[in-house]
């Protein structure tokens, strides 16, 4: 379906922002979208998008601006919006839960379906909707539901010993929110969702602007 | 102290993950650190490693490794580890009290020291540690705190209006991790944090890896 599959990491993130807003503005009855439009809506410039779109051959005509719906059902199939994906959480301390109870907005196509913990005073619970089993039953779970992604919210130090389990129960991308840097498989993907990363970058990037 | 203020987003946001490291063989009573070893142990390859530090001058002698006290040293002085930041939350629902309760590890000059909610239900508790006012007083305690960083937390109909108080109120950035886009003057800075785009980004990433 790409004409690329070598896009850009900073591109592909943006694919589910510029869905987004599609999906915004094709429920208000949208037709059209220029570029300039979707830039002040996105906060992206516009001759990003213009790069970004280039990736996936010819999505508009310059000067008449881009068919709403045709772009969002481009945009849909390029996020697999048109397939359930299941994914596992690891770890449903308060992070955890949180991220049970979020509802990953505005993706009809994400569902977290299984959750797991070592604590036996959560485990046999539903939350969400989600049901919480032992860490003993992970690798069949995931095997049975056939996931193949997991979110990682356990304490740091047992990050590793379990994303070795995930490997082996077939799992092919982490979503690690652990501060843990974690070794897999060149063919597993790992994505770090770092929040102290985050918040100290923010406040380095002020302190040196402070500095000008 | 920089040599460079301009230095790229992402090498700012890879030194808390070289700080890190680097307090942590530091207290094992390591001197000095390869970069070789430092590229295993932060999952970055090392000619990365190289480019970033040299934003910074000349931070090592080349085949003697690094000083791992003083490097240390440095990134703290660069993160601003030396002075405490206090940051607010606003909104104080499942994510805003993870957050709350979250450690923001390894970093002992990052606190939260005030939240705010619109639910009275809420306001006036304590949530480990930290206050949670009204909304009505957000304003008046980021003066009175001098905080200079929020983090938001509050449903996505609600952001901009929010933003543009907390602009008012002298805030200079802000950590968002509401799924809304948001305008603010220049000098304050915006960093996104939306995890349904880290989830889509990884499912995109594996079925295009799936493709090829």
């Amino acid at each position: 379906m790409l004409k690329d599959h070598h896009i850009p990491k900073a591109t592909a993130k943006r694919l589910p922002l510029y869905y987004r807003y599609l999906r915004i503005l094709n429920n208000a009855g949208k037709q059209k979208v220029s570029s300039t439009e979707l830039s002040e809506a996105v906060q992206v410039d516009s001759a990003t998008i213009r790069r970004d779109f280039s990736y996936f051959g010819e999505l508009g005509k310059r000067g008449y601006g881009y068919d709403v719906e045709a772009l969002m059902n481009f945009f849909a199939k390029t996020l697999n919006e048109d397939h359930m994906t299941n994914v596992a959480l690891v770890g449903v301390g308060n992070l955890g839960t949180a991220l049970l109870k979020y509802k990953f907005h505005q993706s009809n196509s994400i569902r977290v379906s299984a959750a797991f913990d070592a604590d036996e005073e959560i485990t046999g619970r539903i939350i969400d909707g989600v049901p919480v089993y032992a860490m003993a039953d992970m690798v069949e779970q995931i095997k049975i539901q056939e996931i193949d992604i997991a979110i990682l919210t356990v304490p740091a130090e047992f990050a590793q010993g379990i994303v070795d389990e995930l490997v082996a129960a077939g799992i092919k991308g982490i979503l690690n929110f652990t501060p843990a840097r974690l070794s897999a498989p060149k063919s597993v993907l790992i994505q770090n969702v770092d929040l102290t990363n985050e918040l100290q970058t923010l406040i380095y990037f002020l302190h040196s602007q402070e500095g000008k």
